[in-house]
């Protein structure tokens, strides 16, 4: 039995999460909920997990909940930030983090500050601060288990061998929405293809970040940080089934590949649990009903959004925090039809030359990262009403 | 740097054994050979590599050699199986047992005995007599590690979880030179196609079992021996590719699989080492370039020799042994053109049901499986001859 905290309980991961401590009510427990400003479901949730504590991002939304549930007064940490990080830091074995975006950052570190394990589906925060995660979970002898499909495969992986054992790492990328398209075809991209993820369903940032490949440059900045892998260890491989998860190649050349169904509830349940494996019935993968798995190289031209990760990455220093908040700044920019498709590279990596910064090595603090965080926001902002065309705005 | 004693020397894994051992003399001292009858090849071995002692299986080509190689006396274990045995027991850390079918398991017993560890690659010692592999590596404190890719991909998979979290294995099987012929065509089929094997260049003995499947037969006995894991939960996949080597699926649903080229060093290498993992550059594996990995179910009514295996199995006492005596004679018949690839199941079959016995649980000793492989050759060798048709003599 898992004492779980779960952080954006109502985003995709967080339902997830939701449906899988309903159906295993002896291995998971709710004791904490937080979520962003979805009261409605919410309070579904609190109603129906009976949660020791809660908190809610947004205080409007907050008061709402309050005004129309006040006997709960008495179990919520409050509203904003500061009250998601308490749900975070409140008693449980793990907390689940399944926050959006760099918001994300500081309720890991709390939860990890408080010698919880820290199931991870917020990858921003990895990538901005993967060296603050890392050190807090050492001075707090507390695991960081990622929930990314691709992150937990490489984790189970991992386990065929020793670290020092390790040649590489192959993530696996089913190549979006628009893997066959070709370049002039993406200048006519809409929001709407963007968001037809062909293998997996998830929100709408991650799925806009999978069109743009973004997605697999956080995810090597995520594994880099995670696994402490150089990045020369770290390929992606185009697989448009999406049943390969991840792949490690060991020095002795053989290969280890985690394949599973494309459910989120089967790495979310192992990162609740691991390193023990629990039974589950999530959808068994029958390969010979998949009948064929196949893999193409990366084409890194037509998704510039790789090398834009991996370079901010090499640089280190802000470089990532920027990445990440141009990013952020762009996607919100493209799902609200103000930019373009093809604009979100072109506004990253003009935010990056102007907004990134070397640092020191291990001299990168939280205030350095808030300060990149917020500058960045702001150069990449400006970006986006430059980039901003009639077309665009729908 | 291992201490090998190898045995079967000139065959297919042993040749290749001696690759590695010359490629990476600061990792691999063969201090042991022993051979069958192929002593041209043994004499350029023992120039080659110098071992402290060898063995000859074959009395008078053992006495050519020494003819030819008087100064090697002193070294020379003498010849027969009892030599192969001193060989098997001589200083080493490793014994990798490459020999050829039932031959090879006092020798297995004698490596054990003397508490090396054992590289099995004749599967054959696992098939006939795991129970007793198992209790003399347990009562020696060593280890055994497959050679089989199929086997050492299971080994490895395992690691990636706890002996009580394995739901499933997966034998990945080619499917054969014949895996998409009809039935019909089949009754026509010759040793020169049966030898012609997709993916894996390998012995004559060993392609004819893949030609009939009774190779993924023995595997799933092997397996069953090796890892302790009941019948119903060793399942066989046809991919004709042969990348995957194997897979394991948890009770959590998660599929962990290795693949690597169709290169036998990969799991010499392994299991020489095992479980540390040293470099090596036996060929990398780029699924991109592979480009498609296939799937489909295993057709048992066309390859019966899988079923009449698991039987054999899940019947216990003689027959596995009887199993593997019924088609070494069958095998070697088919190679001479005695009789046709269709009468190797029936000259198993029948074969089984004349010779197989019960033997209440743990009472199953050396000499009984012995009396038992004598009994079935002998009642095997009739079926040849009985099966043996004109058109088969050519």
């Amino acid at each position: 039995m898992k004492r779980v905290a779960l952080l954006g309980s109502t985003g995709s991961i967080g339902r997830q999460t939701l449906d899988i401590a309903a159906a295993h009510p002896d291995r998971v427990r709710i004791v904490g909920l937080a979520a962003g400003r979805d009261v409605e479901r919410l309070a579904q949730q609190i109603a129906a997990f009976e949660p020791e504590i809660f908190a809610v991002g947004d205080a409007d939304a907050g008061a709402r909940l309050l005004g129309e549930h006040p006997q709960w007064e008495s179990r919520c940490a409050g509203f904003g930030p500061e009250a998601v990080c308490t749900v975070a830091a409140w008693s449980a074995d793990v907390v689940l983090n399944g926050l959006l975006g760099y918001a994300g950052l500081r309720p890991s570190l709390a939860a990890l500050a408080a010698g919880h394990d820290l199931a991870l589906a917020n990858k921003e925060s990895m990538v901005v601060a993967g060296e603050l995660l890392r050190a807090a979970a050492a001075a707090a002898g507390a695991r960081i288990v990622p929930v990314d499909s691709e992150h937990s495969a490489i984790h189970q992986c991992l386990q065929a061998g020793r670290p020092t054992e390790v040649r590489r790492l192959v993530l696996t990328a089913s190549g979006g929405p628009f893997r066959t398209w070709p370049p002039e075809r993406l200048q006519r991209a809409t929001v709407a293809d963007a968001l037809r993820h062909p293998t997996w369903n998830m929100g709408a940032k991650i799925s806009i970040d999978s069109a743009t490949l973004m997605n697999k440059g956080l995810e090597i900045l995520e594994a880099h940080a995670l696994f402490a892998i150089g990045y020369d260890a770290i390929d992606v491989l185009v697989h448009p089934q999406s049943i390969v998860h991840s792949m490690v190649e060991f020095v002795d050349g053989s290969v280890i590949a985690q394949l599973g169904t494309t459910d989120m509830r089967l790495p979310i349940w192992y990162a609740l649990h691991a390193p023990e494996r629990l039974a589950a019935d999530f959808g068994r993968l029958d390969l010979a009903q998949v009948g064929s798995l196949t893999f193409e190289p990366l084409d890194r031209g037509r998704f510039p959004c790789v090398d834009l990760a991996v370079e901010a990455g090499r640089r280190g220093g802000t470089y990532p925090a920027v990445l990440n908040a141009a990013n952020e700044v762009a996607v919100a920019a493209l799902l609200a039809e103000r930019i373009r498709y093809l604009d979100v590279p072109a506004v990253i990596e003009s935010t990056l030359a102007e907004a990134g910064e070397s640092v020191p090595a291990g001299r990168l603090d939280l205030a350095t990262i808030a300060a990149a965080d917020t500058r960045a926001r702001q150069v990449a902002g400006r970006r986006v009403g430059l980039a901003c065309t009639p077309e665009a705005r729908s």
